[in-house]
């Protein structure tokens, strides 16, 4: 992507539903979620504005949600850090330029070593000091590095690398289900080396730790073991200021979304669904651009609920009104990737996108679903084209070779 | 291309009806031969499935039927050798890297080398013996290397240089039309001076051979002069299996698609149209993914027969029949590329895909024609995006960037 130059205009705002795009399902009367839920805001803006649809990456390949964000930002998959990046830097993490960051899971293991829970309940408590005593565990250590253990949310963490000279690529330690033991890296690189130094000396801690002896008495899952996953090296791109020409400002309540978002140099905010819109309209005022995040379809989706996500979409419904009102501002509301309920993953499908406010046209399409735009005025773009044509339908794109 | 990784799910077939893309013809009512055809099974699975259309390469390229291949299977352009590469693979020879190989045509000239028959009157007789006469004559030759000849069907074969050092970029020897001498090149390259010295080698042994005056007798023209085409060297490619995750089998009756199959690593079977899906089934007990070749509609095409394509279509369709019983397999069936029949050659023509089995969402399309898959579920796309979004549709496409 090369830098785009902007006219002054509206002031511009995305809105992400995570994973909105669906297939027809037989439960919804073989209508997708969107398709079925009434959304009366949204297909205002469909009858007002236009509409399109969007390939992520590419048709047919299924985008994780990090790469999936960086390219709605305008930035390619070689832009893109391994995703314990964006978990540190959503975690409120500062990196430098070599450090390495991972996510991690508080697991729980038999004597064996045999995951029996991935999630350790799912439960938080005593995990903020364990991560403490795990770190200081680490301190000591012979690749001469700083190891940094944070607890985030429930059983989630980040552990960081501090200046890590050599490379970093390794499968996860995760085995992805209940059962299996830890995969460790078997080979001799300094990498491979520093996953099970970090494994063993965790897992030396946990299993004698006191808190996790306050969990047992508390009937919880111990935290025994980490789980290591999407170890990734932190390295500064042009910032979004610099290639979008937007100041940008971020809204979600999810640490991956917020880390996309800084590591892109855009300030970004943790605010619940029912504030967000509120927050949006605030920071509008001092932001040239918006991002809001909206979460909750992506999770019904992977627990293959078509009706939850159809109430989650009419739920956000909602809490757009208020947008209606906005005069000087330009949006796009879209997702991020389909995640199809019958599939319970992310697909390569195409995904709906819809372009609202002033300057933009209107077209012949009234409400807003996977059928309905195609025969919208955006046709079929690419994730990397959402924000040119909102920067376009808003009239503030600059003639580019002029 | 990146590698794709796939999750579990149905095995996957791709079936490619050649230069099944088309124009509106006036003799069809203004439809084109795929509309036209009458092609209950086909139009069946458009109505439980989905549909789309593909560039090949990109809108407005005619594509050859052997790079339009090799992006179907996911490759690009720098990745395809000269033809002659794929059409020796076909008749079964094999080539290690830095061997060059080329297409040829037994043909007939007059006194002056002027071609008066391209194809020798499309007849075989006796040219595997010619063939082996030739390569006898060539054993000698002043660069040092080994030079093969082969016939393979009626006036065709292929003649292999194994081990040639140089370069061997140069233009096809076939002037393509009768009433004109065979090009030879004229440069001092080693090539040209190969080139050269195959041609009037071949036609001083051709000239003289014993069995062009059987020929004669027989009442067909002698095969007195090569035509030498497609000339290309071998080199490795990164295996289909590698690529795509998929342990691949073909099916074919035609040299050049059975040779990209191998050039790609997949096992290849040259059977007739009759047999081709009884056989297909078979190969899917042992294979994740079947390709196959259908030839006859572009044969009509390239006689600009439209009423003889909708028929070749009918007859395919009946053939497909079987397929319809298949429970966990999901399949795309498309063309490699249009060729219109009022043009007799390629076009840059967007070509119909239709997707249909286990997992595979259903649209609002009902049948499969080149104007109605312009409402389908999968919009446009390129000829490299058809495989990854079939593996998508069947629900078995791995996440990227997790």
């Amino acid at each position: 992507m090369g830098r785009i130059e902007l006219l002054p205009g509206p002031k511009l705002m995305l809105i992400v539903i995570d994973g909105v795009g669906d297939r027809p399902s037989r439960k919804l009367g073989f209508k997708t979620p969107l398709e079925a839920a009434r959304k009366p805001n949204m297909d205002r803006m469909a009858r007002e504005g236009c509409v399109g649809w969007h390939y992520p990456l590419s048709p047919g390949v299924a985008a994780g949600s990090g790469i999936a964000h960086m390219a709605l930002f305008g930035y390619g998959e070689s832009e893109c850090p391994g995703r314990g990046v964006f978990e540190a830097l959503g975690a409120g993490i500062e990196l430098k330029e070599g450090d390495v960051a991972a996510r991690i899971n508080f697991a729980t293991c038999d004597e064996m070593e045999v995951i029996v829970d991935r999630r350790a309940g799912r439960d938080g408590r005593y995990l903020d000091d364990l991560a403490k005593e795990i770190e200081e565990k680490l301190a000591e250590n012979p690749f001469g590095v700083r190891i940094e253990v944070k607890h985030t949310t429930q059983h989630r963490g980040v552990i960081v690398v501090r200046g890590w000279k050599g490379e970093c690529e390794v499968r996860d330690t995760d085995p992805g289900r209940e059962g299996f033991k830890p995969i460790l890296p078997k080979g001799k690189r300094e990498i491979d080396r520093l996953i099970r130094f970090i494994h063993r000396k965790a897992r030396k801690v946990m299993k004698e730790s006191e808190w996790n002896k306050k969990r047992e008495k508390e009937g919880i899952n111990p935290a025994n073991c980490l789980l290591i996953r999407g170890v990734g090296k932190y390295f500064p791109v042009e910032p979004f200021e610099e290639r979008m020409g937007l100041r940008g400002a971020a809204i979600a309540d999810n640490p991956l979304y917020l880390g996309v978002a800084r590591f892109l140099g855009m300030k970004a905010f943790w605010v619940e669904d029912e504030e967000k819109v509120e927050k949006a309209l605030e920071l509008l005022g001092k932001y040239d651009f918006v991002f809001v995040h909206f979460k909750k379809t992506d999770n019904a989706s992977h627990d293959g609920d078509c009706e939850k996500k159809r109430r989650e979409i009419e739920k956000i419904d909602k809490l757009l009104k208020p947008l209606l009102e906005l005069e000087d501002v330009a949006l796009a509301i879209t997702g991020d990737h389909a995640t199809p309920c019958e599939l319970k993953e992310h697909s390569g499908d195409p995904v709906p996108v819809l372009f609202w406010g002033k300057n933009v046209p209107k077209d012949d399409v009234e409400g807003f679903g996977e059928r309905e735009v195609r025969r919208g005025w955006v046709g079929e773009i690419r994730g990397v084209d959402v924000l040119p044509m909102l920067i376009n339908l808003a009239g503030r794109m600059k003639e580019v070779g002029k």
